[in-house]
């Protein structure tokens, strides 16, 4: 199966899952303790009985018996050398016990804690959950269902390992905590952003939690979502009865939050920990004749990190990207990259997330370091210990990949030119790993002269995007700002192109400010000015150094007058405690002769 | 003749004046020290002479022999009460002399300095020449022809007085001497800016200067005309010989200049003293087959004072009008004002000025007070003591025309709205006195809701203006500012009547800035922010006060990014000196906790 057959598939019924496997073997006479997966290759008539009561049911896909099929799990038993052959095994077990249904493989998690976690390499990851998927392909899978995940790097791990073999269709469920968070720290929205990006199909969460609690993480989804997003809860909360943990929820109860999960958003639904044969027939009677529900994000497009996310739109608030971890022009921070010493590294950040930056640039281009490793090094440094999303800055393909591939959510790439290099060799890399662009108006001749040309270059590469699934929503412009100094029409050369992505095109501008006062005295000026022009012709972020005070008012006051300060919470939780007096201030500050009486401060 | 027929006339032709009327009359027996204007009524054969001479010489317009035809002359030989019947009888004399021939009633000086540089009431002026232009239109002339002229507001006195008689068109030309200054102080752009608003059909410089001199001062009227330009210059630089002033230049000579004038600009040509019917003769030799030169300034619409003027356009840099002289809101201003003191209105405009104002707006609306008394006299001390345009500042009709009368140049008049009162009785007082106009969107209903009912209403007023001579550039629209805090979408509502101004109508645009922040704390970021936006959208003009340090750097800024800066020498001149430092400067003083390294600074 196609992703595409997949969308088409959700789009016209909401699907129907299984229940739990484990329960139902047991009830089928596998003991406490075995290797399930080893029992039901040596019991084909259990799961067999299971899985076509669950067809009977009403499930539409099942998933194959393999929750614990990889690697690390099978070692417990002595049959890590297996795995390929397991997975195909019990794959082509379930394609026969259910031949009306979808099979999807089912991973699960390795049991062990990847890096920065624990110990457990992201590439070891990857190709365990490779030589997993290689067996459910083997044995004929239509797709794959990862389940029950706790960390989004383990996680992108199965996803890509899935991806760099095969088209298709992935679901993720992933389980939440009592505070919504999962084992490892990742909250559900900033998950489903990282891993729509990726290329799921769908997104989800299952266990842990009864119908109850799950409707609450579908409903935060939901304005956020891409993809169909997917509830697999169990029979209610588990509870502690003679000597052993049981799910009291019947089924009636249990299939009437079907219509629930629908109406919230959710359009793939099952059952785990404690669900029969009996909770899906249950569902799915709830659901005969139900449309699933829309897909189609009330939020535009956001980037995200392991611990949460930002949206960048032109509905959200202006978004300043810091552009201080950047060794050019600093003498201090080269000397310190030459030494592989990330101190002010982490400084900046540290400075730049409480001045107020929603991202932070990270670009390591400097001669006489090798770039690669220092990027691969900074985005995992930056990405553990800052909880900010991260905007990797690189002309080179090699190091986009070795920064997105490290990178626990979505970040921005900037940037994607015109030129063949960066068409040709970088864009599929960022596509890959789903960053959002930046769309840089430059071709191999050089920067356009004209309006018109910026704005042809810009299609361009947009067309090029688009090959690869980006859509509008997942790209910004780089205004491409000059040197006033050096040509007078300049900067409305730029904010023509503001303007076009704002109003005519409907996409994200990005502006570095500083190139514009190159040359002149009180840049500061110059630059301030130039940010409020162009928010007033519709840029909505920029590449700056939050460190300066004036740009991030203007940004603030901004926000405001866009009406994208939403009743100005932003505005007068930082400066609700100022008054009138803080004009006076400014206005003394700066030099000013005057004395105001209070009655003209502003 | 109507002023239209007027300009059709010199739309078609150089038309040629006469040339020196006095020392032809010596010539034909006038003796030195009488009055020339009774001498001329007991010889009217010499008159007839000179005057079918310059006919014959090919002048198309003589100049009546009325040059010292009103009261304060006659009165040195005894003749005030017999102002009317001379001037009457002087221009029958003229019509009958030149009959194919254009008479213009000749009025100058008084020999009286009016307030404020001496003693005579601008009111006692108007009236000297509405006696003087009651007897030239008793005797039927075609039109007036004020020469010589050396004081704007006599000069002003003078048009007022034919103005509120007749239609028919107005000449005037001043006297410069060296330094290109009337012996009062005015200078030819400004003079040329305020009579042209006020209805004069042509505007130039008489004697005083040979044509080399007179060439320089056309050339500069040239940019800013808006009606033909005048050159009556005298037959060279005068030379002290054998006990007399003689002009030694020859008609040949003289005759080479007149292509020369048409060149530089000017339209209509005669000579001044020591000029002969020989000179015209040869003026109009060398003007045949020429075509009067194209009328259309180069710069946009000005404002001006007695001694200055500033363009007022989308080209020229942003005018900031100085709001400080108001009342509202200051309590040490309106104790002082109710004790009709100035002290504090003289200290904002000094202030005002310093800090950049373009402008300075003048209200005196306060309960309590006598508002046209106020403002006469406010007006009055301003013009006087100050080098700034005014913006006259009220709603009632009586205290804008006692403001627009005495006033001294071409002032700004905020504001015309949609209001009954306005429309009828405030804008015809603004237009006599042709007042650039702030056109305001509010009706007797209210501020309209939207943007397309707001530039209906512009449109509205401006159908209103246009009646009386108003084109696009002699308005600016008023943005309209409302609270943001009020309502989210205040500011971009503003913004986009800016744009519209800017884009699609093609006009000024003005804003009050403050409105924007009510409510809010640190109402300069907001105010700051929202006067960069407008400038991005094409905002050209604001009522601020200049003493916010923010604001004025905003406008430097903004004006280098708008390439309105030529050569960015505004912004230069006003921060060359500053360096990257004042960015640190500014950061650490609006409370930035970082310390910026050198190489970060900007
Ligand atoms: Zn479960
Ligand atoms: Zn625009
Ligand atoms: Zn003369």
């Amino acid at each position: 199966m196609t992703g595409d057959a997949f969308k088409a598939l959700v789009a016209e019924q909401v699907l129907i899952l299984d229940g739990a496997t484990g329960t139902e073997l047991s009830k089928r006479g596998m003991p406490a303790g075995v290797c399930p997966e080893l029992w039901v290759l040596e019991h084909p008539e259990a799961i067999r009985g299971v899985q076509s009561d669950y067809a009977a049911a009403g499930s539409r896909c099942v998933y194959a018996p393999t929750f614990g099929g990889n690697r690390c799990k099978l070692a417990e038993f002595g049959r890590e050398k297996d795995v390929v052959a397991i997975n195909r095994d019990l794959a082509r077990l379930s394609r026969a016990a259910a031949p009306g249904c979808l099979i999807f493989g089912d991973m699960a998690p390795t049991g062990q804690f990847i890096e920065p976690v624990g110990d457990l390499a992201f590439e070891d990851a990857v190709a365990i959950y490779r030589e997993q998927a290689e067996g459910l392909l083997a044995g004929g899978v239509d797709g794959f269902a990862i389940e029950t995940m706790m960390d989004i790097q383990e996680t992108r791990a199965a996803v890509l390992a899935v991806r760099e073999l095969c088209d298709l269709p992935i679901m993720v469920t992933m389980t939440f905590e009592k505070g919504q968070r999962t084992l490892t720290g990742n909250d559900p929205v900033s998950a489903l952003i990282t891993l729509q990006a990726l290329g799921v199909s769908a997104f989800g969460c299952n266990c842990s939690m009864g119908p109850e609690g799950m409707l609450d993480i579908i409903r935060l989804l939901k304005p956020y979502a891409r993809v169909p997003l997917i509830a697999k809860p169990n029979a209610g909360l588990p509870q502690w009865q003679d000597g052993r943990t049981v799910f009291s929820m019947g089924a009636a109860a249990f299939g009437v939050f079907g219509p629930e999960f629908v109406a919230a958003g959710a359009g793939i639904l099952g059952g785990c920990c404690g669900t029969t044969p009996e909770h899906i027939r249950s569902l799915a009677n709830g659901l005969a004749g139900l449309r699933p529900p829309q897909i189609g994000a009330a939020h535009g497009a956001c980037v995200s990190h392991a611990r949460g996310y930002r949206e960048v739109s032109r509905q959200a608030p202006f978004a300043v990207i810091g552009e201080r971890i950047n060794p050019t022009g600093k003498k201090a921070l080269q000397a310190e990259l030459r030494e592989g010493k990330f101190d002010l590294v982490s400084r900046y950040a540290d400075e730049q997330i409480a001045a107020g930056a929603a991202l932070l640039d990270v670009n390591f281009g400097l001669s006489g370091i090798d770039e690669l490793a220092m990027m691969r090094e900074g985005v995992a440094m930056l990405a553990r210990d800052y909880a900010a999303p991260l905007c990797v800055d690189t002309t080179r393909a090699d190091v986009a990949e070795a920064a997105l591939r490290c990178y626990p959510g979505r970040a921005l790439f900037n940037s994607i030119s015109a030129e063949k290099d960066r068409l040709e060799k970088v864009l599929p890399v960022a596509a890959k790993y789903g960053a959002m662009l930046v769309l840089l108006p430059i071709t191999d001749e050089g920067i356009p002269a004209t309006l018109a040309e910026r704005i042809a270059v810009i299609k361009r590469i947009f067309a090029e995007a688009k090959k690869y699934g980006y859509s509008k929503d997942d790209v910004c412009v780089d205004g491409l700002v000059m040197t006033v100094s050096a040509s007078p029409d300049a900067a409305e050369l730029t904010l023509g192109l503001v303007e076009w992505c704002a109003r005519e095109w409907g996409v994200n501008c990005v502006c570095g400010l500083s190139n514009v006062s190159f040359g002149l005295p009180r840049r500061d000026l110059i630059n301030r000015a130039f940010l409020g022009m162009a928010i007033g012709r519709g840029l909505n972020m920029a590449i700056a150094n939050p460190m300066l005070v004036d740009i991030m008012e203007t940004v603030a006051a901004g926000d405001v007058l866009c009406g994208r300060d939403v009743r100005m919470q932003g505005f007068l939780g930082r400066y609700g405690n100022s008054d009138g007096g803080g004009v006076a201030t400014s206005a003394a500050a700066a030099g000013s002769a005057a004395a105001l009486t209070p009655e003209d401060a502003v």
